[in-house]
């Protein structure tokens, strides 16, 4: 049994099952293709950007990419957006966060496609995590933690998953996947009081709350799986996990690094959404057509 | 401090407020009514139904019933709702469940529209839930609990609510009400190892299993504030919660009695969204006329 879980084994072997994927569709007439929006240039996205543009094109999904300036409104988004909803060439849309304040982050989420909303933002996919239901699309990072526990088989069913972290892209979303696996899920937060004693009822610990090696040995009950969803970013450039993975590693049973642990999982998964929503376009305009030949 | 937490005083105090707002309402020249659904024939269903349209009555909330045969197809349904979203002179849509197995509850639910949604039935309101917005509806039973709480003044910001059930009626989107208000949330299920250890760690317990007395005295830690949604008919016709009441009075410091507890609360809460629907088609209303103004 491997302790540590490796997010880049996982990545790769989705990577090669979507390749597959992509080269059938692409034999039955359907370039998977997504379109990437922009607003500013900070360096950190640029960085971020570039590794999913280039991930994609190896994989062989078509990018086009909108690089809007600083001063684009919340209306001329939506316009935007609205064009590549309608866009049949397009299957994906996928916009670098975080937008600038200004900006009505929830209209603009309504208006991207449930279709193309590969990145599990629009309310009807929210809705859709929220139920249980798998048809939609859950935010990348939530499915990426999913990924890894699949790809491990580690089942819990059950077990105590505790969640440190209430975000709308992996707390909230993750809460409501792991119950459909029946794991028993308890979500804490930075108002939780003995946040350390929680975490050591935990048989799963996910530490999602963006703050660098926060977790340490008085988080762990001794043979936990430990899951680290954080990026942090030091001044010098070095990538810390929410985990302290040195003083952790000794208790967990497994646990994932960081970097080469969750985040290495989340291109791969907006890949996969991206195939998804070019498969349903597909089986949508088969049935349109079988509709209009009854 | 009361002990018991009366769902009955906690209604009544509600019922009252709202009664001012439809003075109000109609005073402005708006008639807050809502039109209630039965498919079919059921004699629980009656009861319910008759208790609910009496109240409406009693505050002044017009109601509208529309009796439908067992053979009703779900189009058929769905051609009702649709009529009744473009009826300026309704303002919320209750339809009584379950409905008939055969029919298509997503597609109905999806059909309502989400200002008319009373229920919180519609994704775009459990969207909202899951988002920790309150500007949707949330379903009733859920919003009966969180009611209860703030009537009876119970902060519990950091402490730790464990539920008991995982339906999209009560425990899923109370987990994400009682998140909002600060509280560390656990959900447990009918797979949850250990149930009762994980229910004793609760500062707040919230059964909503649908087990009669299926929650004893070694689920609760002493001091623990108990709150039974369960309502279970047996076979005489009387009502049993969730919680073995006698068994648990003495160890909880609150609690809420079957019947006389939550489920008192829901049919206020349903007239409250209803309130809340007349309002804002009354705002919205006036907004749009502001527009042609301008």
């Amino acid at each position: 049994m491997d302790k540590i879980l490796s997010g880049k084994v996982v990545s790769l072997n989705l990577i090669g099952k979507l390749k597959k994927k992509i080269l059938k569709l692409k034999c039955e007439g359907v370039i998977p293709a997504a379109a990437f929006i922009r607003i500013g240039s900070h360096r950190d996205d640029m960085a971020y950007q570039n590794s999913i543009l280039r991930t994609c094109n190896d994989v062989g999904v078509t990018t086009v990419l909108h690089e809007l300036s600083d001063h684009t409104t919340s209306e001329e988004l939506i316009e935007l957006i609205t064009k590549l909803n309608e866009d049949e060439t397009i299957h994906g849309i996928m916009i670098f966060r975080p937008l600038p304040e200004e900006m009505d982050e929830e209209m603009i989420n309504n208006t991207i496609s449930p279709d193309k909303d590969v990145e599990g933002m629009n309310p009807i996919n929210q809705a859709k995590v929220f139920a249980g239901n798998y048809q939609g699309f859950a935010p990348c990072t939530a499915a990426a933690v999913m990924e890894i526990l699949k790809y491990y088989n580690i089942s819990l069913k059950g077990k105590h998953a505790v969640i440190l972290g209430r975000s709308m892209v992996v707390g909230k979303p993750l809460s409501m996947m792991l119950l459909k696996e029946d794991e028993t899920v308890t979500l804490c937060h930075s108002k939780t009081e003995h946040i350390d004693e929680m975490a050591r009822t935990a048989d799963v610990l996910v530490a999602a709350m963006g703050r660098p090696n926060a977790v340490g040995a008085d988080y762990i009950k001794p043979g936990a799986i430990v899951i680290d969803v954080g990026i942090n970013v030091d001044q010098s450039g070095k990538i810390h996990g929410d985990v302290n993975f040195d003083e952790v590693v000794d208790l967990a049973s497994r646990i994932t690094p960081v970097p080469g642990g969750v985040g290495s999982v989340t291109t791969a998964i907006l890949i996969k959404n991206i195939v998804k929503a070019a498969r349903n376009f597909k089986c949508n305009k088969e049935s349109a057509i079988a509709c209009l030949l009854i």
